[in-house]
């Protein structure tokens, strides 16, 4: 048996994000805008896991099943071309799971609790000892998800680097088992731009944190978010000089402004002192209406079209598990019992 | 959706058997013996639960993939009819491993770490933390047998009766949260005749301790073993009295010996003194080799027409997987987002 390549021996490159609520511009930052640029580079699969939220929200997989769909929106209104991009449901590819549960044989238990994103989440999400199963076991979906994709990059970020450890550990354990290259080992791709602050100042843009501005938020949302945007505490007068570090509009303004030749002239000035708050919060409310504005209006004129979105969404996991099925059939050559004619 | 009940609602009885060595004595008298019986009365379902002989054989799958058609033989050889009992291979229904997948939300790592059989399974093959988490996770596995096929009796020991408790658990908790009947509940069906001692006289007879005898023993091996059973090490000249208990030549002969009448006149006069050994074990041989003659001259026969048992299997797999679909499909309507068009 061959292995299969990505057509024309492509980079295949694997995202997804967890349907739990709308996406905000964290993810645009730090991960939607690249997947647009992405898209025409590599061969890209994105991957709405919704099986993986599932794990921890098993008593609102209502709330999960309706984000199916919401998120689908917020990839089409930042410009990810599903022609080009396979976006795919994670249920809707039960190949997944069968590839898990043979993993799951690949990997001890005290590996799994060593991984320190599990023991960061569980910590976050107050389980202790009663975690889910399918919490401590996720890293090995995942595993699965990337695999099962070829995906030779994952975009991550530093804190994710554990999980593409995990998963190559299982492909050469598959692959030494199997006395074949079976699975191909995958790379993480960190961005370069780093997290952006939530807009009261946490390290981290957070929809449990409150602290967010929606990919869908409307020109009101915008405004009063950028109003409550932190910015320098000890610039109390106009003319007192401003500091920049952990200066959230600034922050923003980095991320979201082009004009780098002014943004310098404003930062110059506001730190010489003698420019107001306001004036600096103008120009990102400027800036983010002038940039979500085109985002909204692609998101509301396909969100008249829910059949259009569901189709997409059915296209594109019927062509993602051409490549996933693939996948499965070779990890089936080393487990399944021979003899099963489908 | 309505709940799929058996046909003519007649109970439903799942067991199995992990196959990595020869069927032998111990889990015909346990087991083997009674599905013969259950097989009309019950809609019976025989799995080879080859997935789970991976998880703790990894390394050595080849010997689970050569045991599945010897497993077969045995089934054929003690009398279980492929007509009336349903065969079937785990490897070859995916839909159990999409089961467990989603069951894996349903249960806490603590819960499965309390588990006495994982507990007592994991001291015995010394894996102490370094155990596969499909080790840890087996019991979910086994609750997604043992609800895929809707069966509500499972013949189980006393020590497994953990698994039934795990498997009710996972039923209720899904029903909950589906707020419908989607799995049933199921019994433990402890059978009457408790464990078969090992030849050398070892609570269990089982193949790691090599004190077995073998479905498909010649009868020369079961003259060997014969002559090496365990009788009572006090009784050192003919004329002694002699001991039934721990003795395993008796204990056989309560097992296989239909003259009960003949046996306990044999009893007496062992215990009385002035019965040799050798006449008790020349009484069991015999019997023995009554018993395991037609057995092994059926599996001889089946066994020179290995198609016709992969045919079987393929056959019996290709009915369970309509029960079993229709049970993933219940259990899909709850985890799977809506919109999914096969």
């Amino acid at each position: 048996m061959s292995v299969s390549k990505a057509p024309g021996d492509r980079k295949v490159i694997l995202t997804g994000d967890r349907p739990t609520g709308p996406l905000h511009l964290g993810h645009y930052v730090g991960s939607l805008k690249n997947r647009v640029a992405y898209q025409h580079e590599y061969k890209q699969f994105v991957l709405v896991a919704d099986a993986q939220a599932l794990t921890d929200n098993t008593d609102d997989r209502g709330k999960v099943h309706r984000n199916v769909s919401e998120v689908a929106l917020d990839y089409l209104a930042v410009g990810i071309d599903p022609d080009v991009t396979t976006i795919c449901v994670q249920t809707w590819l039960p190949e997944l799971t069968e590839l898990t549960f043979y993993y799951l044989n690949l990997v001890t238990v005290a590996r799994l609790e060593r991984n320190p994103t599990v023991k960061q989440e569980i910590g976050l999400r107050n389980f202790e000892r009663d975690i889910p199963a399918g919490f401590l076991t996720y890293p090995v979906s995942q595993a699965a998800d990337i695999t099962a994709f070829r995906a030779t990059l994952v975009p991550v970020g530093e804190d994710q680097l554990p999980m593409i450890e995990q998963t190559n550990e299982i492909v050469r354990r598959l692959n030494r088992l199997a006395d074949r290259e079976i699975l191909v080992e995958t790379k993480a791709l960190v961005p370069p731009i780093g997290r952006l602050p939530g807009i009261d100042g946490k390290a981290k843009m957070s929809k449990s944190l409150g602290n967010v501005i929606n990919i869908s938020s409307t020109p009101d949302e915008i405004r009063a978010a950028v109003k409550k945007c932190y910015t320098d505490p000890l610039h109390l007068k106009v003319e007192d000089p401003g500091h920049l570090e952990g200066n959230v509009a600034f922050a923003y303004l980095d991320a979201f402004d082009e004009d780098k030749e002014g943004l310098q002239a404003l930062k110059d000035h506001y730190v010489r002192g003698g420019l107001a708050d306001s004036k600096v919060k103008a120009r990102l409310e400027e800036r983010l209406q002038e940039m979500l504005r085109p985002m909204r209006e692609r998101r509301e004129q396909y969100a008249k079209d829910p059949e259009y979105v569901w189709n997409m969404l059915r296209a594109g996991t019927e062509r993602a598990r051409e490549t996933v099925s693939q996948t499965l059939d070779d990890v089936r050559s080393v487990f399944v019992t021979p003899g099963w004619k489908k």
